[in-house]
């Protein structure tokens, strides 16, 4: 039966990161070793306190560091790797950053043990078929309106439908500029494009900051208004989803199912949002799609990084047919795109799929990420805790 | 007007830390200069994760160490220091670790800027008077059901009338061993104490589990059922709530408003139990006094450590006459005693309350901690990001 016999953490970045909405300046690589099979995820985090969360000493008994579940355990078939995660969840109940942490294992598990077995990791899952996608190009709204106008005829000409503008000055100014900013990118994707508007969580949990934009969002037929607040505002989402004619989305900052359950449940959601590399990895993402099903509320994968984490993005929703849409990071910085050899493209339809190749279907390119590679040190007490691993 | 010019975390330990449910055998104690005028705080949370969230490098503009948003800040009024931790929390939205990191240096900014001011915390937060709360003894469920009722009459010989039985066996085993469980502790407390039980979320979110425990629970009268479940499984306590004749407490596990709020809402509970050390500090566990007084809900704080830290869970309800139930720590390790000079002590009518005394009330003793600390060292890119500061 195969051991987890080694798992390491990698820190990787661009040379300076930037004060910007762009998540892939840095990322937080995870290898393991099932048996003789490599496998590889990436957590969503930030990797030093992810990387602490891994080495950190005992606190008490339920807040064990996580490799401390994870070295060792047998994992034959799926089920395994699940009931790895309930155990890291309760021995690391208090120990916030483990959830991220987790996320990048278990992803690492469904890829070796996908890799081992010959099976996608969708297939593992239960799924019959990986089903094609509308990407939508995943961007920052411009500085400027006219910036905004350029990007999204930019975003057209690249063969992209979909496109979803965030960040950036949106729901900071004033509304006539946030107004102006939503037309220009309908403007610049044409009437039929397929037009999405990401908040950033800037009203926090400010009603009234929200119900000012939604005449506008409805003008430019948007699809969905992605968090307005932040993910607990439970009671302010479903307020503004009463009155807006445009759908809400939201969840990516979910670590766990029960917060995305929350959403779903309490929040008037018409698309849930789950980042695998955050909500406990492919695992819990699954289960959260298959409620997400049940409930008649359309999960989306939440993708900023690399090709990696959109694959492992795609599996837990891979075999739902109708829940069509997908992230697709298209600014990614040079160190997300170095982590894979190989990329998730569009075929010539314009629709990606998750990888019909067994575990993630991506190959790591080590060699194109060292450059990137940071030396990180860990030391307690005297003792080194962490030392970047030989990559 | 003050800035804040330091902010210095340390991490101090037991030299050995056991595999038991007892978070008091390390801490991690923070110390901030406003000014001239030093304050101090704990976050109860894993040590080393916590200060890599202090310092980590910046990942993107959601992404931010923690220390960013606070150095230098002013903080002159009680509505700068909730100011500072809406900044934080925006700062660092993708930061899990970072509401842990906030909860430390909230308190802390709390006592500096009451010592400054010769304002007790609670009446910087609106209060008029300190109110003095039923402390139980916070203690561990013993090995077998006679140790518990050894446990339980050595509290009483100690003047407690009030005890919480928790972790250990409880709930892992047979329904038997637990009934035998609750019947010591009630035997032991005598006919007139009160009984309260906590599960330690070990039925994660299986509501048949928690069912079978009602009737024994309702035979002891216990004041409350604690944690059955972990914090997100609202259906869960809610369904268990409206089997169950004794309350459900739970609420620990929230590291911000929104995840409090939703147990207030939809679990069904009837306590609400809130660790500053984890909530994001006084400010957030105060909005949670408030709203769970407004919604009939009884507060309760969560300190299972210092008695710094349990001067600062108190005093976000201590102008509270009816919420008078306190969790007390009892069997806390010497590097949690070590922590403060003086102790919170019960009175000759056997009651506890948040000091009448500038800040948090307590003297911190860094000479005693001394032997506590740990050398801490962390390396990015051969940059030195933390070494352990002068104590």
């Amino acid at each position: 039966m195969p051991r987890i016999e080694a798992v390491d953490f990698f820190y990787v970045s661009m040379p300076k990161v930037e004060d910007i909405g762009d998540g892939s300046q840095d990322a937080c690589v995870v290898r393991v070793a099932l048996g003789s099979q490599l496998g590889w995820g990436e957590c969503e985090a930030a990797p030093l306190p992810t990387i602490a969360a891994l080495v950190c000493p005992m606190s008490h008994s339920a807040c064990h560091p996580v490799i401390e579940s994870v070295l060792g355990a047998t994992i034959a078939t799926p089920d395994d790797i699940r009931a790895l995660g309930d155990r890291v969840r309760a021995r690391s109940l208090d120990l916030l950053q483990a959830e991220h942490a987790l996320s990048g294992i278990d992803m690492a598990l469904w890829d070796a043990l996908g890799r081992a077995t010959g099976e996608p990791a969708w297939a593992l899952l239960g799924y019959r078929k990986s089903w094609p996608k509308l990407p939508y190009a995943s961007v920052l709204f411009g500085d400027t309106a006219s910036d905004t106008l350029a990007k999204a005829k930019a975003i057209r000409k690249k063969g992209f439908r979909a496109a979803k503008f965030g960040w950036g000055p949106f729901g900071a100014g004033t509304v006539k500029q946030d107004v102006d900013q939503l037309h220009a990118a309908r403007e610049g994707l044409g009437r039929d494009g397929v037009l999405l508007v990401d908040a950033g969580t800037v009203w926090v949990e400010d009603l009234k900051a929200g119900l000012k934009r939604l005449k506008a969002l409805a003008e430019v037929k948007a699809t969905w208004l992605e968090e307005p607040f932040v993910s607990g505002a439970l009671d302010e989402y479903k307020a503004l989803a009463k009155r807006s004619k445009v759908r809400l989305a939201g969840g990516e900052g979910a670590h766990n199912f029960h917060m995305a359950r929350h959403m779903i449940d309490h929040a008037g959601i018409g698309y849930v949002q789950i980042d695998a590399g955050r909500i406990g990895g492919i695992s819990v993402a699954k289960r959260v799609a298959d409620y997400a099903k049940k409930k008649g509320v359309t999960y989306v994968n939440h993708t900023f990084t690399s090709h990696l984490a959109l694959s492992a993005s795609l599996q837990p929703f891979a075999g739902l047919k109708d829940h069509v849409i997908c992230e697709y990071p298209l600014e990614a910085k040079p160190v997300a795109l170095a982590i894979t050899r190989d990329r998730i493209l569009p075929d010539t339809g314009g629709m990606v799929a998750a990888p019909d190749a067994p575990g993630l279907g991506l190959t790591i390119d080590p060699k194109a990420l060292k450059p990137y590679l940071l030396d990180v040190e860990i030391k307690v007490g005297g003792k080194a805790l962490y030392r970047t691993p030989r990559l």
